[in-house]
């Protein structure tokens, strides 16, 4: 008989709110014969300021027993800009090789975009997620003096780059449109950008059903919200793909709706997948939060874990509720989650 | 007698067109006691071909004698990607030590935005020229075999950051609403992230009447598309004021009407003016480019060498002949150019 095994982050702010839902559906949605186990951890703020501990090399070890994590949201204004982000979100994606960042953006109907004329979103960035500027690699010199000087080194591997992006290449390989786009800004990061820009030329001449474009990521952002409607799949780096998936998300219905996966696609290490929101600290408690962004997590995590139909239905629930929503008044982030429970069962 | 010794660049593709309308206009708006006395400079890609020259130091030496420069676009699909953008648009950056990179955007009547509900927008991006990761600070090794490796340095000082956050908050502080938003992205970048925001902490006490805010990069392209009214002053690195600013441009009436200024303050260079667009070789030569943006990169100009009256009228017949397009058969380049002229004389 089948099993997953989950670890379950719910995190700070609306992260505990979020993820109760995410585990409400997640248990309605599968069938009998799957043995769902959950363990939960502590991690985010509460932990750091009880213990000074972020994440250790034991909390590692148990993770690493899982069949993929669920977290809810990490970060407080209690602790210092920087700390949970380096000491937990980025440490887990290192540590476990989250290599694919993926971050689908999908403009279902009835939800509110910024744009006018209600244009057709449905494409997906594949985000490098252990290499670029996020390695931490860097220094300060002569700090609070007038004569300091810090620098942040991006780092970029032939590697770490063939494999995001042969597995956009075969993501947008296995989508009906077949289209690629390589964003990265290889006139004035020269380096990096050639090296992105070689690989992705090479990798392409093994997938020639693929259509390929090359765009800067100043000129995606303008497209982004001009003509998203061009956009398939993306593939990018890790900098530039967290700035055009806040972007894509906020197209797309927002941050409320946006669903993430850390993908270790070889499945060396559990994956992570969490919405892209954060944790919200001004609504928390309240249910008010959307869980939705959650609730679309758990379906990547399906899919991640290979229910593919389990997944589909999660997608097309949530889709349903966002729909009929229009025009009714607020429900709480409970009613929603019972909402998609009783769908995704039904 | 007063005298304004421009150097003109009209560069690539539409950059000649539309740098003969700001010409246009800029004499027309002069009073008859200012001597404008122009040079034309051939740089861009038919000087790359025919010299393999992008801006040699006897070129720099003759720009410096100006008082400023206009110019209209570089870059060509003949030239490989990153030469004529390092070898002369960012040479000529460093050289003469442009830190103040100025990018205004007003969403002006009747302009058409991809927002909905056509929101209010006017707000100036102060984005640093001269430091982050455009000091082609880096390289690769193992070129061309799987295990290359490209680094990209992000380079920032306490000297750079201090004089273009000083020049902020003295713009901000100009303003009406006195507001100033440091954009970064400190909690992953900590190293230039928090030199970045002690910088602004500190010099944000000479400015107790301007408000301020602290905002990461990604979650600003949010706030962008969904409260661009919140914005009046902006000041961030050199890459995210890169990328910003063309969305501030797409969500403001487009790169047709987005104007920058590359400003040294002090005056030991002559600064340089140019449409935030790019040379557009698919529309070249046909009359078809919006010399707007140009134009109104001619009233930053004025506005830099004291003439505030006529860059003020400029922006005002900028600002009425946007406004009278609307459901108006398209106009030439060049009659675009000629209205604007009569406009500002008048
Ligand atoms: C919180 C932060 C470290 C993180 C990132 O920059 O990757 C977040 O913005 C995201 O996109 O997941
Ligand atoms: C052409 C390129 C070097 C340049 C930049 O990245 O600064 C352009 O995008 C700009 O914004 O002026």
């Amino acid at each position: 008989s089948r099993s997953i095994n989950l670890a379950v982050i719910p995190g700070d702010g609306i992260g505990q709110e979020v993820v109760a839902q995410g585990l409400k559906v997640l248990s309605a949605v599968l069938p009998q014969d799957v043995k769902l186990e959950t363990k939960e951890y502590d991690f985010g703020a509460r932990r750091y300021h009880a213990t000074g501990e972020t994440l250790t090399d034991a909390d590692l070890e148990l993770l690493r027993q899982h069949d993929a994590i669920l977290l809810g949201a990490i970060g407080d204004p209690s602790v210092p800009s920087g700390v949970l982000e380096r000491g937990f979100l980025l440490k887990l994606r290192f540590a476990f090789d989250h290599h694919v960042n993926l971050r689908p953006s999908r403009l279902l109907p009835g939800v509110r975009t910024p744009l006018a004329g209600q244009p057709e979103i449905d494409f997906v960035v594949v985000r490098e997620g252990t290499e670029g500027p996020y390695t931490g690699n860097g220094g300060t010199i002569r700090t609070g003096t007038p004569h300091a000087v810090a620098t942040e080194v991006s780092l970029n591997t032939a590697f770490g780059i063939e494999r995001v992006v042969r597995d956009a290449y075969a993501r947008a390989q296995a989508r009906p449109r077949k289209k690629l786009a390589l964003v990265h800004k290889n006139n004035v990061l020269v380096h990096a950008g050639h090296l992105w820009t070689d690989i992705f030329n090479k990798v392409g001449e093994e997938f020639p059903e693929v259509t390929t474009e090359y765009m800067h990521v100043d000129a995606a952002t303008i497209y982004l919200v001009t003509q998203p409607e061009r956009f398939d799949v993306i593939v990018t780096d890790n900098l530039f793909g967290d700035i055009i998936t806040d972007l894509a998300a906020a197209i797309s219905g927002g941050i409320g709706v946006a669903a993430s996966g850390n993908i270790n696609p070889a499945g060396e290490f559990p994956s992570m997948f969490e919405p892209v929101h954060g944790s919200a600290p001004d609504i928390a408690g309240q249910g008010k939060a959307d869980p939705s962004a959650t609730v679309l997590s758990v379906a990547l995590l399906l899919r991640h874990l290979g229910y593919e139909a389990e997944a589909a239905r999660i997608e097309e629930a949530v889709s349903v509720d966002l729909a009929e929503r229009v025009g009714k008044p607020a429900r709480s982030t409970d009613e929603i989650g019972d909402a998609l429970a009783v769908r995704v069962a039904g």
